[in-house]
């Protein structure tokens, strides 16, 4: 299937990747491609909100999607059968995290010309990606209902770097302790400006008002110079 | 409060991680002290399974606990207000997980001579922890129902490196799409020794089989030599 490939990503050579995440970001600025980082644990949902995600805004934009993983390629597989957009596997090799260079190695393969929107998966974990900029014009985090409402409190810095928090799985909230107005309170203290979207990626309860901020956030990076 | 304590540990000075914790492992053999590395995502349940695992092994053994986190300190707490054991919250400064060095400054707060089993609950983090010997007895992870049962194929290394997995939350089973014979496939062909412990943390279910298979672990740790 020529949607899907996978690449091995190698370590940056960068000392500096906070200067090489800028150059990317500028970059990709000026050929009109808006780069999506998508945080989370493991589990979360990452997947599923991605192909809802996906669906939903395909009409108006040309989307591509790198998948970040260790060493699997369970996702890029899913992603590239349900939506049919062309997804590119990125392998870290057991790295905990993508930087800006590895970021670059996936778009460049990706083709970004004819991309308007690339999301990036990042490996499932709440700690190492958030100390990386991958060069991304907006960060998003998804946290899950079975998760807990302390996580703000636990993983403060991903919190305080990312513009927007999915919070996902809220059809199960009945049968969890989880307090959707503590979380927000915890996260809004990390990060006052943190846009909130509570959804469900299996219901698709929610997707459309965080499709709606992502799609007009695309809109704005393309406008703007 | 003086069950709870709050130490800042800093980060090793040791080239060889391996070589060190051995060291450690082999100096608590010596003084007849187990230690467990307990790890797991963020919001999995380690702390509410540490409680009713303390609860259930408290009248046979002397345990301490060791939180690891970033920089919060509320797994603590909950830990010495329910359970009463000598509690250590280790802060890493960011780090995403501990080494052997790290985990001697927590052992030697805690005071090894009068515990049998010293708990480690690594920080939350599914990749990191896993390629960092802390110089523990025996390894253990805790993967929860809404997690996924694809875990096994996508953070490979942590199950070769633990001798138990816990699956937690099996409480929202009927919730869930989480296919138990999967998982346990899965986690067998990554690690064909892993014992497997379907638990809920929440209703107390199964926890009694963890805690005969921990008991038996630290009783053969001080039999041997």
């Amino acid at each position: 299937m020529d949607k899907m490939r996978i690449i091995e990503v190698k370590q940056s050579v960068f000392a500096d990747n906070d200067a090489d995440a800028e150059k990317l970001r500028q970059s990709l600025k000026e050929e009109k491609t808006f780069l999506l980082n998508l945080m989370s644990s493991p589990g979360s949902g990452k997947t599923s909100t991605l192909v809802h995600t996906i669906q939903n805004l395909s009409k108006d934009l040309k989307i591509g999607v790198m998948e970040a993983d260790i060493d699997s390629d369970v996702d890029a597989w899913t992603i590239a059968e349900k939506t049919g957009v062309k997804t590119i596997q990125l392998h870290t090799g057991g790295m905990c995290h993508l930087d800006a260079d590895m970021t670059r190695q996936g778009l460049t393969e990706l083709g970004t010309s004819e991309i308007d929107l690339a999301i990036l998966e990042n490996v499932g974990n709440l700690v190492c990606p958030a100390e990386f900029d991958t060069g991304a014009s907006k960060n998003v985090m998804i946290l899950s209902v079975p998760e807990g409402h302390d996580k703000p409190l636990k993983y403060p810095l991903i919190f305080t770097v990312c513009d927007a928090l999915i919070i996902n799985k809220i059809d199960v909230l009945p049968y969890f302790d989880f307090d959707m107005e503590k979380v927000v309170e915890y996260a809004h203290k990390r990060n006052p400006n943190l846009k909130i979207f509570p959804i469900s990626a299996k219901t698709g309860e929610g997707i459309e008002a965080w499709c709606d901020w992502l799609r007009e956030e695309v809109k704005n990076w393309n406008q703007t110079s």
